[in-house]
């Protein structure tokens, strides 16, 4: 048996400052990213305005999601999806500060 | 604080015959789903065929993949990801039997 070559889990190292991003496809306008933060968060007053589709899950960790205009910020638990149609704007308010939360992110553009 | 719509890893029954597949995104020629698998594998001799590509990722349990003129399967675990271009013939050799296989699928067309 063969193993596979990329695991969400895996790969992961022991410290660093910036998210940790792993393209893992980029083909036909369609990226799917592994993601992983340990505390980071979007600066304060920085929105995502993107023009890209997005839809994300959280595999494991937690993090919160402001989308803006909206009061109540999204919790995402190990396993929650969220979709972020383009131009939805938003920012990674929060995620765990001592476990990795690993996010998986897809992107696409409307043809 | 409000909770995201869909978790990967919940809503899943306790019994089921057939593969559970939940279409999380169709849009664009881009779809992401959820599947979940106790045991079920592609009939013997069956291969997908498929005009779109797909990308998957197994998010708990255990599969085999086996591609059409390779000889070693392909053994996924808890985290592993693989990539199929179109038309990669591939089937599900073996999924484990006793544990719930989640799997994450995105399929986009080429343009």
């Amino acid at each position: 048996m063969s193993r596979a070559p990329f695991n969400l889990f895996r790969d992961i190292p022991k410290e660093f400052n910036q998210e940790l991003v792993a393209k893992l496809i980029d083909q036909d306008a369609v990226r799917v990213e592994r993601i992983v933060s340990r505390g980071q968060a979007s600066p304060m007053g920085f929105w995502y305005d993107q023009e890209e589709h997005e839809w994300v899950a959280v595999l494991a960790g937690m993090a919160h999601l402001q989308i803006k205009g909206v009061e109540q910020l999204v919790m995402l638990h190990a396993g929650d999806t969220y979709h972020l149609p383009a131009h939805t704007k938003h920012r990674v308010a929060w995620t765990a500060p001592n476990e990795d939360t690993i996010w998986l992110a897809v992107h696409w553009k409307s043809k």
